[in-house]
């Protein structure tokens, strides 16, 4: 048997999706800026991607600009507005995906002031930190809008509130909670959004990011021109389309939900010395279940359940390659042993029940075996 | 009849590219990053693809980075070699694409010094007129391979030895050239190249740059650390193997070539008042031919073209939406009504001597048909 629980990293092109975008693999391959008949038809079929992706977050077309995926629209939003101020100060959550970090970090080595705004045991932002955080020259706030490892849905709202009494943008990554709660973005109050394909049964290798209009942002791909200037570059347009269907299927989110809660339940029932990483309830999301398994290895307990065909991630994906304890983990104050035993499931609209019943099986069942290996076991609590 | 003479835009992906694809569109659609076997899967697809790239520029697999395309891979190598010297100047040629010489303008905003060298009435930079322009402080040349409007092949071999001699790193854009000639890095003499896909019967929203080891750069997409730390973001697995699949077909040059003299000694033989911009002759890409038809505004033409089915372009399609001339045409000296009357036509493997025969008809009838209502005509000379 083979069960996916790693959504979060990535998912399976949808077959509808897949369908939408195959006629743009083949015979429809015009280039978007071309003049000719077939240019002009990507074209119409990319404006009609971004109607829908806009539609369902509630901007216009004009303010989707189309990038290669959430690196790049991070990179893009933090940068961009940072180039486009010249200099001052941004904050940060610890918790945010590498890319925005990264940026931020990189920010600081061209003179711009940084500071990376804690957060609680849960993962949450506090909208008076981050009140007292701000300063005179703050141009902007980088809040993700769900945890990619820990699934914590951030109050945006209160923080958008906060940025607009005080004057500052508020860009948000909403790579992870895109079809799995709402990310209207005048319900959320941001001004940039990170959006991306591949978490959402689209293609890899596009993504988006949401710019409010009026706001000013420096282009991060010089070039031709594309996007209306925001973003140049030949337009991916099979991948466009793709991203266009993938916010149109049914991502089952309460099926979802359901499996994610028969899950957590079995876990918490079956297997002693767990740790739940992360809030419970509607402020998770629906997909994600984050567990320290005390007393042994994630990446131990990772290979072992990838023996039996289960796909789960310790981190993020993107971190998977290093040995470092995952930031977002020690941010909420975990230990690093405790940290070093996390694993994440996310869940999709494919799984089934027999699969979680499988994995709970096999999860039970190894993390016995690797607790009576573990050199820590005695030492521990 | 439908008749394609835009290659230089955009090609079709070649059944075997997308055949090699499918499988990582569907169930092969793990993230690289992931330590799982679906993940491990597609990061091994990943390095052949990187593996077969390398091989056939002549690199090493470690060498290649990559990228969403060559707008990201030229934005890369210029800005990034520029952030990580932190200061001094720049030299790039008059005639480079739009995202090299929009790159090195916005380095000149952030207080880098460029020069934009001049070419010749064909295109070509004088390597003796580059040896005048390099300074004490200057860190990187950017001179394209082959010129993606007029297709002059530059004789990278020659401004190479200048670069080395004074200590300067060279980049090249090879995105127009890659397949059409060789390419091989250690003839060239390059220290970083720019290849892409889709213009090579690959999937659009792919790229890679080449970088010498050794070569200082600073990473452009900051995050999770993807590509040994040099471009973070989630690798579009399908697209890095089309890609990779995209350097093994057999992409016809000869064929290609032949029909494009065929075309050419039927233009010149049939109308009149035409002038081929760009050089003729081994120094010219086997697939490029561009002329200006004197009297008539190549917009018009193109579009009596598209009627009859066939796709060609006025510039480059990344600028066809701007009523500019094109910078290439001025820059050879071609004064703007001239430049304005600029057709390009660019041949590819799939194309055939009827179609040609075709466009030579369809070509001759309406610059005859434009040219009688041209406003010009009595004017010009």
């Amino acid at each position: 048997m083979k069960a996916y629980f790693d959504h979060g990293a990535t998912t399976p092109i949808d077959p509808e999706v897949l369908k939408a975008m195959t006629p743009f693999l083949k015979q429809r391959f015009g280039n978007a800026a071309s003049l000719h008949k077939l240019g002009r038809e990507a074209s119409e079929a990319v404006e009609n991607s971004r109607e829908a992706i806009a539609k369902f977050i509630g901007a216009k077309p004009e303010e989707i600009v189309f990038t290669s995926g959430g690196t790049e629209s991070n990179n893009f939003a933090i940068k961009g507005i940072a180039f486009a101020k010249k200099k001052g100060h941004l904050i940060v959550s610890k918790i945010e995906h590498d890319c925005v970090l990264n940026s931020a970090r990189w920010l600081e080595k061209q003179g711009f002031e940084v500071t990376y705004l804690s957060v609680d045991d849960e993962g949450f932002v506090s909208p008076e930190e981050l009140r007292k955080a701000i300063q005179d020259d703050t141009f902007l706030v980088s809040v993700m809008h769900a945890n990619n490892e820990i699934g914590t849905i951030q109050p945006l709202k209160e923080i958008s509130k906060v940025c607009r009494e005080k004057g500052v943008l508020l860009h948000s990554d909403a790579c992870q909670s895109l079809t799995k709660v709402s990310v209207n973005i005048d319900d959320l109050g941001v001004d940039l959004m990170t959006i991306n394909s591949h978490k959402i049964y689209g293609p890899k290798g596009v993504g988006a990011l949401y710019i409010r209009k009026g706001v000013k942002i420096d282009p991060y791909f010089s070039g031709g021109g594309h996007e209306n200037g925001k973003r140049s570059g030949t337009l991916n347009v099979p991948g466009i389309i793709g991203f266009g269907k993938s916010v149109q299927i049914n991502h089952k989110v309460g099926h979802v939900k359901k499996l994610r809660n028969i899950f957590m339940k079995g876990v918490e029932k079956r297997i002693s010395d767990v740790k739940l990483n992360g809030p419970r309830g509607d402020k998770r999301l629906a997909n994600n279940a984050n567990y320290s398994f005390k007393y042994i290895e994630g990446e131990g307990l990772l290979f072992r359940l990838d023996s039996h065909g289960i796909a789960v991630s310790t981190a993020s994906a993107c971190a998977s390659n290093t040995l470092e304890p995952s930031h977002v983990l020690t941010s909420i104050g975990l230990p690093h042993e405790i940290a070093h035993g996390a694993i994440r499931f996310t869940f999709g609209k494919d799984n089934t029940l027999q699969e979680v019943e499988y994995v709970l099986d096999k999860l039970e069942k190894e993390v016995k075996e690797l607790r009576k290996m573990s050199p820590y076991k005695r030492g521990w609590k």
